[in-house]
């Protein structure tokens, strides 16, 4: 069955407030870091997954996210999928 | 000054075991979710950056990924950078 390797991003709304974030913010400001405008951080899941085409990988995948990887009440998600072996067919 | 815009991923290095992926591969296997071979969970840190060049917003985004985004000891990290008006140059 062929491999697909998938990157899930699950990132805050921008409505919602990211106390981290702000914080770190704060503490690059403190460590010299000057410029900074924003810094937010979410989630960035690594998957492989066999399936038998891109399309059933994709189904699987977006059940995955919505119900599991992400809370869609104040997350949004974006699946990035290719073939495990793409960089191999060039 | 120019903006810049950047993502940091950082993920948990090959050799550090992952409790919460390993859960979450669990879930989702009992959420009737198949095929799954590797699921893991790292963090993406979304940036805005006021600085002369990319050079410097580099500079800056380097020590704030060494310092205080990730942990060198069981985390790596990949920066992408670009300018934040990359899109409107089209």
């Amino acid at each position: 069955m062929p491999n697909f390797h998938a990157k899930v991003q699950v990132s805050l709304r921008t409505s919602v407030l990211d106390p981290a974030g702000e914080a770190t913010k704060s503490a690059a400001a403190k460590l010299g870091i000057k410029g900074l405008t924003k810094l937010r951080i979410g989630k960035a899941i690594d998957i492989e997954i066999e399936a038998s085409d891109i399309q059933e990988a994709t189904a699987q995948l977006e059940l995955l996210s919505d119900r599991l990887l992400a809370n869609p009440v104040i997350e949004d998600w974006n699946l990035e999928l290719s073939p495990a072996n793409s960089l191999s067919i060039t």
